[in-house]
């Protein structure tokens, strides 16, 4: 299944980066975790591993979420959309955590009717997370 | 809370084409159904409407989606992740279908180990839908 050339890394639309656009949604609740982003090398690990491989474009590396904060997601699924650039993973997220900022999820600021506001509750200190600040993706 | 000013527009971080990815999740059941993007205007007037605009990058112009098949999306709560450049919305899909096949979700593509295979149902045909032949956004 694997290999620069194998079928199914072929079949998704790169963008003109050679990225494309990746969802994490935890599977036993449903909850959309996370968005990051993936390159070929990225997509292709992530199916061996059975764990999640981004692309930090900020860092501009491969980034195996849960590296630092052990926050790793277990990946149970994967899905490609009707467009083929776009990738949904079901994932079991270690730790509860999937945001830098110590909450579940990183949407956790909702509108409301004026304004964003912080509507989830930080779930352990970043500072406890990491051992450097960090920064987002 | 609107006009081109509006602070809740300007804390999103717009990339370089000034858009946004915007993440449709089925508030009842938490299926992710579709991925799109919307621009500054789109998302004034979701806020507005109370129904999902996006921005057609193929068509380049505002997509009220459901406009011609009727499936629209009515926006129950909007969220902005914690890097302020992604946006979720919890939605109420009409018709139960939000892919352009005919499916209720775009993301019906799911990886078996080696390919990409479709293992969700067409619910209805796409020539019943769209008086005329439907391409991806």
């Amino acid at each position: 299944m694997n290999g620069p050339n194998a079928k199914w890394l072929n079949k998704v639309r790169w963008d003109e980066h050679g990225l494309v656009p990746v969802i994490a949604q935890e599977a036993s609740t449903g909850d959309v975790l996370m968005f990051a982003w993936m390159n070929r090398d990225a997509l292709e690990r992530t199916a061996q591993l059975g764990e999640a491989v981004y692309w930090s474009r900020s860092r501009k590396k491969l980034w195996h979420k849960g590296e630092e904060s052990g926050h790793v997601q277990k990946v149970l699924e994967m899905r490609l959309d009707c467009d083929e650039d776009v990738i949904l993973l079901k994932i079991e997220q270690a730790g509860g955590i999937a945001c830098h900022t110590g909450r579940h999820s990183c949407f956790f600021q909702k509108f409301d009717g004026a304004q964003w506001t912080a509507a989830d509750p930080v779930l352990r200190d970043p500072q406890q997370i990491y051992s450097t600040p960090k920064t987002p993706e």
